[in-house]
């Protein structure tokens, strides 16, 4: 089973907003076992969705499509359904009634806009919208599926839920099963190598991506049978730990910051950072896992070398000796952070992240990161390539693994 | 003169990846004078890619693809191509001889899948790649032009901007300009209502976009005559501007951060924070700007309450009497930053983020927002539904907007 998604409406044309509801539902559609071919945004205009209806009906045996019902001038996909099926639009008046039965009890008056919303093509059928007054509309037509749902998130998610996965899935095998692994603290080509020859596992695929410090390999695995596509992609997920050991820091969405949480929570410590060239991301970061003022004490920003001397108590002669981009200035910040907050672990994060301040011995990408334990700590030096913000982005993760690994210990 | 722009790789159709190359090609066609139509994202899949190439020759004067041009198996746009031009594939002996002279000249020897890099349908044209080995294709069908480019951003960039702007403006006026407003601290049926009247514009389009706490009109006018749809453009601008004042903080790609950057440049003042809901997010956006250590002096993220007393000098008794959320403790959250960093304007952040924590006096949402000047100052009391992220962003704007607001008296 295969389906094409289409998002109607002009500002998505123009890349004015990003068309959350398609990756909404492409993701929904691949739980369910429904392979997505393609997927368009499309402007208000009747003609050009019938097209891209007619084309998606020719390549899938389901075609979405998201917005345009509501009441407005712009909201144009019911004609351009009529077009693409070929059925003119006719007036429900049951439908009509109950737009005019919702409005009234709200103590509003239905006007020419909300009429339009009892328009179907003829032989299409509604989906009920239990949220809003925009109902969808669902035809069929040669055994194929046409689906289209409002565009405001909560109404379509609710209605593609509730009416429209039941039909989807009606008779189809769910044969696709998915997993992610996140690996932290490993470059792309290391993790390629480590894995590379279980891409070839039998029914199974795998893509590896990288952003921001993380890699992800994202393993698919089709069968007929639901659980023995469920069983292929346990069994490449598990080979491919084996491989990476502790390189694998979560799986589906975990992130770095949360697990990280989870750690502290479990070994009931505590954690402060002290971060120059990433300006506050590391305590944003950890500060966006829910609950984390049960572990998170707290952070300084030290942009300024005077303020690194001041609060985290960095010495000025280490400064001027190393220079405020170098090991021994990361270790004092970490060391820094865990005195001023009395946490367990401190952070120390300093860095060249651009675009300007970078020099022959320590350019732009430079970044000393360093943990401190009470013991004899960690630190790790890196020098990365990138602009600013994804220097940024990246000397985060490496605190965040840095940490992670010594709270694995 | 419109486009139909259509990405190909089934990674994107996943949803893994963000369609970047289709967010550029759109924008940088605008600034052309071209309107995109629709854009897709197809797998890679000759049928399908060649099926919706013939529907964008159907729909538009352009069909511009990305990706699927390379060496590998999943490379299928040039099979696509010959199919949606019913045009067979035909090698170029001159380019594979430059392909594997390219290879030879950096010490590798080209194989079978580049050889494939020389395939073009019948009758198309190459497009030159000054960065990278694969070549793109021109091809004109009944007046109408198809594009392919590769994937790799850097290599369609630069191709796009020497071979293919060229050829859609040639002949074509420019027709479209555009401007964006940007505006902090207003609601946006607020804006909405202070400018809807100018919607109305002859020959002019407004789009309004509301996201963490800053709203954006987009504008944009039409003319035969590119000056006079500059004209119209800025008229338009004018009369918003004129409406809404000190409420428009920038305009394009201005930041609200990089606004009071500049903002505390020109006057030569310094900045500092003590951020509690938002960890960090505060110092992050601030340190975004580059050159910023010339006016941010840092940050505490006091997410303890002790921290709060400790590092911050926020009383514990004032902490007891109106609770960690509440304009007394923000207004010493923003004494304390601009005491301890010796910097001429402290700001001050606390809230409930969520998703827990809220209570009935207080729910989640409710941000206090202080500015310390060492005079009167400010404060601000807001309280947003929403999720944890959207609120702790909306919090860092409007301390921000606090602050560009002081600085502009």
């Amino acid at each position: 089973m295969n389906a094409a998604v289409l998002a109607v409406g002009s500002e998505l044309v123009a890349g004015l907003r990003q068309d959350g509801n398609g990756d909404w539902l492409i993701r929904r559609l691949a739980d369910l076992g429904v392979e997505t071919c393609w997927r368009a945004r499309v402007e208000d205009d009747p003609g050009k969705i019938a097209g891209l209806v007619r084309r998606g009906l020719g390549d899938a045996a389901a075609v979405i499509l998201t917005g345009g019902l509501g009441p407005t001038e712009d909201d144009r996909t019911r004609e351009a359904l009529a077009l693409a099926l070929d059925a003119p639009l006719a007036r429900d008046p049951a439908m009509a009634e109950t737009i005019v039965a919702m409005f009234t009890a709200r103590g509003r008056t239905a006007g020419a806009g909300q009429a339009k919303q009892a328009d179907r093509p003829s032989g299409a059928a509604w989906i009920a919208n239990p949220v809003g007054s925009a109902p969808g509309i669902l035809a069929e037509r040669d055994g194929k599926l046409v689906v289209a749902l409002p565009g405001v998130p909560e109404e379509m998610r609710a209605m593609f839920d509730r009416s429209v996965a039941p039909r989807l899935t009606a008779g189809v095998g769910r044969s696709i099963a998915r997993t992610t692994l996140r690996i932290a603290g490993r470059p792309e080509s290391y993790v390629d190598e480590r894995v590379r020859d279980l891409y070839a596992a039998e029914g199974t695929e795998t893509t590896i991506l990288a952003s921001s410090g993380t890699v992800e390999l994202l393993l698919t695995a089709r069968a007929a049978d639901p659980e023995e596509a469920r069983r292929r992609v346990d069994a490449l997920a598990d080979a491919m730990r084996a491989r990476l050991g502790r390189d694998v820091f979560g799986t589906g969405n975990d992130t770095l910051a949360a697990v990280v949480g989870s750690l502290c929570l479990r070994r009931g410590a505590t954690v402060a950072g002290a971060e120059s060239c990433t300006g506050g991301l590391l305590g944003a970061a950890l500060t966006d896992v829910p609950g984390s003022s049960a572990w998170f004490r707290g952070a300084l920003v030290c942009y300024a070398n005077d303020v690194k001397t001041s609060l985290a108590g960095v010495s000025a002669d280490l400064i001027e000796a190393h220079g405020a981009v170098s090991e021994p200035v990361a270790r004092a910040l970490a060391a820094g952070a865990r005195r001023v907050f009395g946490a367990d672990f401190g952070l120390g994060i300093t860095g060249v992240a651009g675009p300007t301040g970078g020099s022959l011995e320590k350019p732009v990408g430079t970044v000393h990161v360093a943990l401190d334990d009470g013991g004899a700590g960690r630190a790790v030096h890196s020098n990365w390539p990138g602009e600013r913000g994804v220097i940024r982005r990246r000397a985060v993760a490496v605190a965040l693994d840095l940490l992670r690994r010594r709270l694995l210990d």
